[in-house]
């Protein structure tokens, strides 16, 4: 996505460690006019897919989910990271290493909101090593529901989490694949 | 808003400890279509009142922050829960108790996306004593933002967060008050 590429090489930097700081339009400040246009392009790449429902993760995933869900006009599911007193009963889990927070939680969705029919596109702002993706694709499998593809903004593609993934016959699409940083000279150099 | 009243009627659930559980649209599961009409409704009520910036709170204001920003065409901005290693330099905090998981958060601002000029609509999903609404108050005041007033889909109007926030002089606009919950009958009754 074009667009996509322009605001990464005129908003995004580079810092040491492999961050690309996007949260200007991205994960802090959201660009919602450019969010809607994204949106609209994965609609574009899943629309033959027979989704039904938009699963990503909270919380730099809400957004991107929300304007996914908006073109698609079907229900956005985000799961979540710690067990709440509002969830009540049975939940799918799976263990997500967390890149930026250097953690692991475990993330969970209400048995009530997947199951057995649904044909679900998983979304994210950010695919690296692919630990959101694979642990959402978890609880969609859990559920008995189809992986009907994986949307990303920004694919980190150097760290081979999609590629991965693609190998395993996922359908996996980014609106922008990363293939090389340079933190010294904040050159950032696209896979074509 | 009447669609709202519906909704929260149908699909809405009362558990005891005054606990609406709205999470097949609001919170967990998002019934997209139903926000967008909620964030025109917004637009509606605040359309004059110069908004240049929505801010909300990680994570389940997001989605409503997003359909809102896309009415007014601004950014949104999301107050995070957590420092991680990509908010880099300055940040406006305040600390902020959560009702749901009965902690309390340091919730945090770059100071690159508040100042002075802006305009600051502030939304969330719910409104109950008003803790949320406070701290991000706060941060806008910090930052020498102005706040343009508070928008919030569910307000309990039993806990009053709302009236005081309405008699220090702030506009807050709800598109639903709940004047009472019985958790026995499940009866829900709004304010007029």
């Amino acid at each position: 996505m074009e667009l996509l590429k322009q605001k990464i090489l005129t908003e995004g930097e580079v810092f040491e460690g492999n961050i690309l700081k996007v949260d200007c339009f991205l994960n802090h400040q959201i660009d919602c006019v450019f969010l809607r246009e994204a949106g609209k392009e994965f609609y574009r790449l899943f629309k033959d897919e027979g989704v039904n429902k938009v699963l990503t993760i909270e919380a730099s995933g809400i957004a991107i989910g929300a304007f996914v869900a908006q073109e698609f006009e079907c229900p956005l599911v985000f799961a979540k990271k710690s067990k709440t007193k509002n969830i009540k009963g049975d939940v799918y889990s799976a263990p997500v290493d967390s890149f930026t927070h250097g953690t692991t939680s475990d993330v969970i969705v209400s048995k009530r909101f997947l199951g057995k029919g649904d044909r679900v596109l998983i979304v994210d702002d950010f695919l690296a090593v692919g630990n959101a993706l694979n642990g959402l694709i978890s609880i969609v499998e859990q559920s008995g529901a189809v992986v009907a593809g994986c949307g990303t903004v920004i694919e980190k593609g150097y760290q081979h989490g999609g590629d991965k993934l693609r190998e395993k016959g996922y359908k996996v699409e980014s609106l922008a694949i990363i293939e090389k940083m340079n933190d010294k000279t904040g050159e950032i150099i696209f896979r074509d």
